[in-house]
């Protein structure tokens, strides 16, 4: 790893994001940057990232980004930009989604294109914005190959985008809106992933587990401290051949 | 068979919807009713359908629907309830679509949302507003197991859907958009697929291969008549085993 080091969350103020801001920030020595994304640094919900991020000065920058709001993504990415100069942005960690609990026969047209919204539109923007970003720091990596170290997307994604795996705890989980954004939240990651390799910018998608977070509910299989970990370490392992991969957080893969 | 079959076909003035329309009406012969919908039935556009609705006027009936405006999917289906009563519906084909030619980094928002709301929304509506008329007829046809004969949805998906096989032809076939719409197209008809099997209506993706159409282009790998012809042959030999699943013109498995 280079000296200068930045990463980017969305969705950073609770949850999964904020752990991996935690995580990120305790844990990377040289590290230079967590830009910490959320739609309201300000409000409520973000009390926890700003104490966090008082308590790093140097190191985490909050942003306001929506990714439902275009706009505020070009916003973030110039301010984003200007701070890391010639050293680029090494790591996206597209963490930010809504979701909805409705079988096919309950869900809306606006739950659908809620979470298509947020889910896909948001993240292909972000790769948009961010791209300049990413490939400035592929190159002033310097060396061959493809890491999180040296530039790299990590689409959140999850085991419920598994088309073929529907079928296992399909009642548990109906969640139509968002199993449907997935899926082709899936789509674009892999899209990306064969865009991005003549920069050698590596794009994955990660599955964080059935994690205890208001989104995943009471019942997870595990907390939010445990999943981040398993994460990062999946994350550290990534190479130029899981470009493109759908992998659970211990690395396996998971069929499409 | 029973003596009363209905289907439903939407995108119906052009292209594969069309031709749908005329070997389905040529074939048939115990065939009561062809709902061919498109957007506009008296433009210019829907010519071709308008003259072979009159060269078959007690079969084919053609009806205003745009499956990116809710409400005509509604009025629609409500002017269909009137003419199936018990009988019901037997077969929707959701062939309706529309596609960009364009890659990660050039796609827009707007063009990721009008597939979305197209391809994958309309097709959500569609389900829900006919299914009390697909359940009619799965419980008038009376016999067990699922079959296109009896109820059934066809959801016209693409090879260009597979996430798998996306490096295969990638240069070639960009259209992100499109993919990542008919992605999210896969996993809705899976989950529909798995709802709908306690009222045994069957639920099956079909690829109807590279088709020298308006959207297939002039370098298509078939004309519609082939493609068409060998969609029904498939579509005759479905059963219940095959629901969920998604196929090719030839009837073999697609990977997701």
């Amino acid at each position: 790893m280079s000296a200068a080091y930045s990463v980017l969350i969305t969705g950073a103020n609770r949850g999964i994001g904020l752990e991996l801001v935690r995580q990120i920030t305790q844990t990377h020595r040289e590290l230079t940057k967590v830009f910490a994304c959320c739609r309201d640094p300000h409000g409520a919900k973000a009390q926890e990232l700003r104490a966090l991020a008082e308590k790093y000065p140097d190191i985490i920058m909050v942003l306001q980004m929506d990714v439902a709001d275009p706009k505020s993504i070009h916003q973030a990415a110039v301010q984003v930009g200007s701070v890391v100069g010639n050293a680029g942005l090494n790591l996206i960690i597209n963490n930010a989604a809504v979701m909805f609990r409705c079988s096919v026969l309950e869900s809306t047209a606006e739950q659908l294109t809620s979470c298509f919204n947020t889910n896909v539109v948001g993240i292909l923007l972000v790769i948009q914005e961010f791209l300049p970003y990413l490939r400035a720091a592929a190159k002033a990596h310097g060396k061959a190959g493809m890491s999180c170290c040296k530039a790299a997307v990590i689409n959140v994604s999850t085991l419920g985008s598994s088309i073929q795996l529907t079928n296992d705890r399909y009642d548990e989980f109906k969640l139509v809106p968002y199993r449907t954004s997935k899926a082709a939240l899936n789509m674009l990651s892999m899209c990306a992933s064969l865009e991005l390799q003549k920069d050698e910018v590596l794009c994955v998608l990660l599955h964080p587990g059935w994690v205890r977070t208001d989104m995943g509910g009471p019942n997870g299989e595990m907390d939010v401290k445990e999943s981040v970990e398993a994460m990062l370490k999946v994350m550290k392992s990534m190479n130029e051949k899981d470009t493109g991969a759908l992998l659970d957080y211990r690395g396996r893969n998971i069929p499409w």
